[in-house]
């Protein structure tokens, strides 16, 4: 049978993840990648994960065996509720991961041809969540402080069902939103009323200077949270949050239970056992020294080995920076020529939904040791200087 | 901000399970509840569990842990494919439980207003999962051997775009369909041109009788298959998979990948470190023998307590069986003086899409204990016993 003759429409709109496809790329040995997004495997707290799931099947067996309620562990739901200003067990859904919580919203919210407002560029992985429902994007001019709201604006004069944004250390740029951008966002969401998923898988990552507030603590009643369990503890146990007003988390949930019951109630019950007794904030800490040092170790590589004329993004946490090429170099012709040189990144372009971008590009340095930082930054320097060079000659 | 103005369209089609409103009636302590699908917890191997747990975390901690890929972890696919008749790792794609296989596939096939064919009746939670793409349902008739070829002709001259069947031990009838049935059912969708799903949840569970091939193994150019560890392992991991042809996975994993990602690693790396050795055929074993020692103790009780006039089927596997009141006796009006009396069933009506039903209900005999089956059908037969007089005496 040719299947493709029974495809719903949405389905050609289901595009590969070019980071996927990069990815592929890079399975050679020798490699060294600043491409994924993985976390530092180094970090993970095994031992206590190894003595949690022994607690958990010693002690509730059954339970954490048994199907379970589709809105989450009641504890842990209890827990992150706890980590946020001004929420309730109640506001809080137990996600598959943070990707479902994209997926859920996204289900419950749009119709075809709807405009979603998203930052260009934006999160790679919030496209393909939402392209599956077939909507359309606007997309928002950004700056080294977050969406400007002027291009905000324009997109919501032209009637926009959400707007998604990534506030803390933004993936793919590492751009964290000023207090006034927050503001400014959160008044024209207000003023136009339009939902805001704010997507806040890096937030605990901070190496430097104050938080804001999240803009769910700005507008909680048109605020969507999305938190993961992924970057702080392991991303292996697809354990995230969505934190909404219980009117949204009513079709939420049952969205949900048709798409998979719940989520696996073993793993939630760890990740409480874990978190309960004050574990996670020494675990975080862990995280960001690490990851500071990482991104000290990065920057300080880009200063010694790419040429002049290339500019990139200073995040003061989580685990991406962005890289902008002189106009006239590809990214994504140059990733073949850096793939060469055993090197990998994430050709910016796929990142934006309206096709500019071609001269950027993401760098991870989460998981990359610091050897290979030095070697891979200085490989890259070299084809960067190349592709610089090439193209003044044109 | 009033989120339902920004609903879809097709949150509207999201009911909530009916199955989830009669167990919340049944929370209170006392009851003898028949209406939830659980699995005996009893039969769940929680020491090989907490072993696997702790072999996976000592010896691949870190690839547990880590994001994975979203096909499935391979060793788990092939060890799925090798219990199958002619399937490769290839066509196998694991599953955050066999509910997200239902999601995916009507997330890739249907558009709105599609008409899928149902059993009359059939399992709730697909029809849950299909609502979410705004399907219409065609129905058809069902006897002791499973769908009617005449019906279901009729269905398919209408145009349709899924058949979806549950052949072994069907959720909520507990009929198998006849090799006959199943020749005649591939021959139609052969005919028409029309994928079928088989969902198999029960399929390891028979207890006595020979096994008939699956639809897959008749047809696996247009079946899709639907499997699970929930019933033979645990529920709680959320593990099952998906068996189909290669063109149809590919946009099954660009959906899979926008909804989460992929399933949770270390539970796959759990189920698998479980099942390599052998280990799941004892364990399965002693699943249907348990069952099937329940099945017994409930015919018997039906035997002993039902009414004259009262019908039910006779499951040779699975967990459920199905009861037909005469026509005039309401079971989803009945159900609340049944609470009243301390014992529960789910009522037949929300397993139907078009209206019949109302004189049927679903027992499940899988978690009640012997004591507990005996009482609880007693004072099932004596309210029945009441609601048929009633009626007659109207």
């Amino acid at each position: 049978m040719d299947f493709t003759r029974h495809f719903a429409k949405r389905t050609k709109n289901m595009k590969p993840s070019a980071i996927r496809e990069v990815l592929k790329l890079t399975q050679k040995s020798d490699i060294i990648s600043f491409a994924g997004g993985l976390p530092a495997p180094g970090l993970f707290p095994v031992d206590a994960i190894k003595q949690a799931a022994d607690t958990v099947l010693s002690t509730k067996g059954a339970a954490a065996l048994q199907y379970s309620t589709t809105e989450g562990y009641a504890p842990l739901r209890n827990y992150v509720a706890s980590r946020m200003q001004g929420v309730s067990a109640d506001n809080v859904q137990i996600t598959s991961g943070s990707q479902q919580g994209l997926d859920l919203v996204a289900k419950v919210l749009f119709d075809p041809g709807d405009y979603v407002a998203v930052g260009a560029p934006t999160y790679m992985g919030a496209l393909r969540a939402f392209d599956a429902y077939e909507v359309r994007y606007l997309s928002v001019d950004c700056d080294e402080q977050g969406m400007i709201p002027e291009s905000l604006e324009t997109a919501l004069k032209q009637g926009v069902k959400l707007i998604y944004v990534i506030p803390n250390f933004d993936n793919p740029t590492g751009v964290t939103m000023s207090l006034a951008r927050r503001e400014a966002l959160v008044s024209l969401a207000r003023q136009y009323q339009v939902p805001v998923y704010e997507d806040d898988p890096y937030g605990e990552l901070r190496f430097e200077g104050e938080s804001s507030p999240s803009l769910h603590a700005l507008a909680p009643e048109l605020v969507i949270y999305g938190g993961t369990f992924s970057k702080i503890m392991v991303p292996g146990f697809r354990l995230g949050w969505l934190i909404a007003q219980e009117a949204l988390l009513v079709p939420i949930v049952r969205a949900k239970q048709a798409a998979d019951l719940h989520t696996t109630i073993f793993n939630q019950m760890i990740a409480y056992e874990i978190s309960k007794d004050g574990f996670m904030e020494e675990q975080i800490k862990k995280v960001r020294h690490y990851y500071h040092q990482q991104r000290d170790l990065m920057l300080h590589a880009l200063e010694s080995y790419f040429p002049e004329g290339v500019h990139w993004t200073r995040p003061s946490g989580g685990m991406f920076l962005w890289v902008t090429l002189p106009a006239h170099v590809n990214a994504s012709e140059m990733v073949y020529d850096a793939v060469e040189q055993q090197v990998a990144y994430v050709p910016g372009e796929p990142f934006f939904t309206d096709g500019q971008g071609l001269n950027t590009f993401r760098l991870s340095y989460s998981v990359a040791t610091p050897e290979q930082i030095d070697v891979g930054m200085k490989r890259l320097g070299d084809v960067i200087a190349r592709h610089v060079r090439a193209v003044a000659a044109d």
